[in-house]
């Protein structure tokens, strides 16, 4: 008999946690490890410990509530998301996937369902990378992609570090941060785009993740007083900034998949009447296809040197910074999720992440996969996320349905390849 | 008889000035009301008193050195420029034409020279504008350009009004700001551009300066993630901003005397993960002649309208925020440069100002000029500043040519007329 979440209790339950840490814009700010992060945590744990279900803490601050199969030596599956904001957070990030968590709990519960493997619910800590950099933070160190020692010294904007946060609120006492041998992750997000919504999806069937690459690029010229010196005789960053963004641009045309964004321009010195001696910018270059972001570097390279050649009077830096391979979801949990979808009659499209989730850590240690949800306009970070109650209650039920496909399956899923993690860029770099 | 300055004289002079906030990087630092500004000033003022020279001073701390004449009811010649330099400031800005006006006077007063006309030698207080804005301000308020309590109440990044910095200098006690009736203004000032050096020239004859017009320009599109959203659906700011960098540039090449900078570019919220949803810029245009500048300020605004009907995912405002008309110097005192530097053999081409200088502000009331010498590379407001004793020196014996003749002239020279401030610039405002 097919079960089906509580989505009222779930909706109110969204609604009770936006409370803690709410805005005045409607909007909920619990940034990592603050006050209202801890207080967030301990209403979600005051509604566990309310079904006696176990938790276990890591020394991050990582949370693991688990409710036992009939197996106690199984791997478990887990689920989870992460219930610290932005400091202009919504009522949906990261909040849905762990309380859609709770819901199928407690709905098993209900139902008195016995799986055969226990189900660890996976609270991560600091997804959001605000306060703390980077983000990702709790899941990066349990899935051993980060160092412990890295993230404790990490030091917010007024000089405390995660470390004294983590000791203030007794986490140090806790266990070194693992993640336990499981059989696969499943995690619950909304969209943060607009492709489902524009498409009158319910179900985004999350195939992977896109690949990243971050570089910065400086144009270096000659400052001068913007009077008595002729436009010929400049040496001004600004032209080669200019080509700079057409050359982005293009790369972005590129192919539908591709995405290319100059989040950041500094001109120094800044001055509205001097011809600036430096232009520094970001760029941020994505694709679900590794090969195709190598083509992308390398035309952004190539761009960049032709530039080069072409404007003697200034010089050039641009280099990698920073990047993220593609990341590719489980083939047995994606068809589950599309299969949940269509057994509810519930539209869907694949998709591919393009922001950066926990489910993207995990997915190097154990089979992984998301389920996406619409939120309105695409918009998040930002009091006005919304995701309606139809569909949040449509994709806890997806959620509930993989979650107890696989925490019923006997075999276990095979063990994720390593995305490759490109040697070619450290050539580059 | 021809006179000439003592150049060693006057050259040592400059340098003991620069050992006065002298720094590490061999440039001096004097911002306007500082101690080390007032320690230039006392040091200057030392080398008048020993000479006997009358000395007023007023209230906004303006320094006005008489050399009577013979006739004490004729209007005055008026010399000098400001001892204030920026905070990274070199040994020549400012302080050549205040030391080159009393090498003028001793020069003539070693020779015995009587003049009909007494010869004022200015200091104008504050013309950098770094420490308190705006620029060129006691000149400003001597020729009632800028009101005075307005100045008064201009605070530093300390919050330290320009009223207490007088009442601490004793400035307070003086009398008003006020221009004397005078025959006419020269200053002498090292060019800041690099077109004397580049062309061989020892004498900027100075025809007048710069209109200046400043803008603001917003882009307003919507902030989002640089991942989730594909290209097609962003409302990102910058491929715009790019445009406007594009019309910049070429309003700049439409004739070689425009001139046109950026020289800031704020993209908000300004991370490298987030398509912007809004880009702020500034647009600095200059042109000797206002007509033309009329015609650049035509061709931006319907360059940014052009972008508007193009761009409709974008919002852009663009407007004027403040400006100053074209300068014209007086014909009579242009000529006589002209005709010093030729008397003296020295290689001399015309040439308008592009930075702002205080004697913009004293041409709006008396009949004014200017004379540049080259300086190394057109580098100033740096430590690296630098002009060559010959032509300090060749700049001062000019000046002391145009002070002679027209400190002994009977008929006085006509009043400026006031330059034309467009009505039509209020009306785009």
């Amino acid at each position: 008999m097919r079960q089906d979440v509580d989505g009222e209790r779930l909706w109110r339950r969204l609604m009770a946690m936006a409370e803690v840490g709410a805005t005045a814009e409607g909007g909920s700010c619990r940034q990592s490890l603050s006050d209202a992060d801890e207080a967030g945590r301990a209403l979600f744990l005051a509604w566990c410990e309310a079904r006696g279900y176990e938790i276990r803490k890591d020394r991050i601050g990582n949370l693991f509530i688990r409710r036992p199969g009939r197996n106690r030596d199984a791997s478990p599956v887990l689920i989870g998301s992460h219930l610290d904001t932005q400091p202009t957070g919504g009522r949906f990030d990261g909040v849905l996937g762990v309380l859609a968590g709770l819901e199928v709990l407690e709905t098993l519960d209900d139902a008195a369902v016995e799986t055969a493997r226990p189900i660890d619910l996976c609270v991560w800590t600091n997804e959001e990378g605000c306060r703390f950099q980077p983000a990702m933070m709790g899941s990066g160190v349990a899935c051993g992609v980060l160092d412990l020692e890295k993230a404790l010294s990490a030091r917010d904007g007024a000089g405390t570090t995660l470390a004294d946060e983590l000791v203030r609120l007794g986490y140090d006492r806790e266990a070194p941060p693992r993640l336990p041998d499981s059989d696969c992750y499943i995690e619950l997000h909304i969209e943060q785009g607009p492709i489902l919504e524009a498409e009158e999806k319910t179900v985004g069937v999350v195939t992977g993740g896109q690949g990243i690459r971050w570089y910065e690029i400086s144009v270096h010229g000659e400052e001068t007083h913007a009077g008595p010196v002729p436009m010929a005789l400049r040496k001004d960053p600004v032209p080669v900034l200019m080509h700079v963004i057409e050359l982005v641009q293009a790369i972005g045309r590129t192919d539908e998949d591709a995405r290319c964004t100059i989040g950041r321009i500094d001109l120094s010195p800044g001055a509205i009447n001097v011809v600036p001696g430096r232009a520094d910018m970001t760029v941020d270059l994505r694709h679900p296809n590794e090969a195709a972001l190598d083509r992308m570097h390398r035309q952004l390279m190539d761009g960049l040197e032709a530039l080069r050649q072409n404007h003697k009077e200034t010089d050039i830096d641009g280099h990698l910074t920073w990047h993220s391979p593609v990341v590719t979801f489980d083939g047995v949990l994606i068809e589950a999720v599309r299969a949940s979808a269509r057994a509810r009659q519930l539209m869907h499209r694949d998709i591919v992440s393009g922001a950066g989730h926990d489910a993207f850590n995990v997915a190097r240690r154990v089979p992984t996969t998301m389920i996406f949800v619409p939120c309105r306009e695409g918009v998040s970070h930002n009091p006005r996320e919304y995701a309606s109650p139809f569909d949040v209650t449509a994709g806890a039920n997806v959620l509930l349905d993989v979650t107890l496909a696989r925490s019923s399956a006997s075999t276990s899923l095979p063990l994720p390849e390593l995305a490759p993690c490109s040697r070619r860029l450290a050539a580059d770099g």
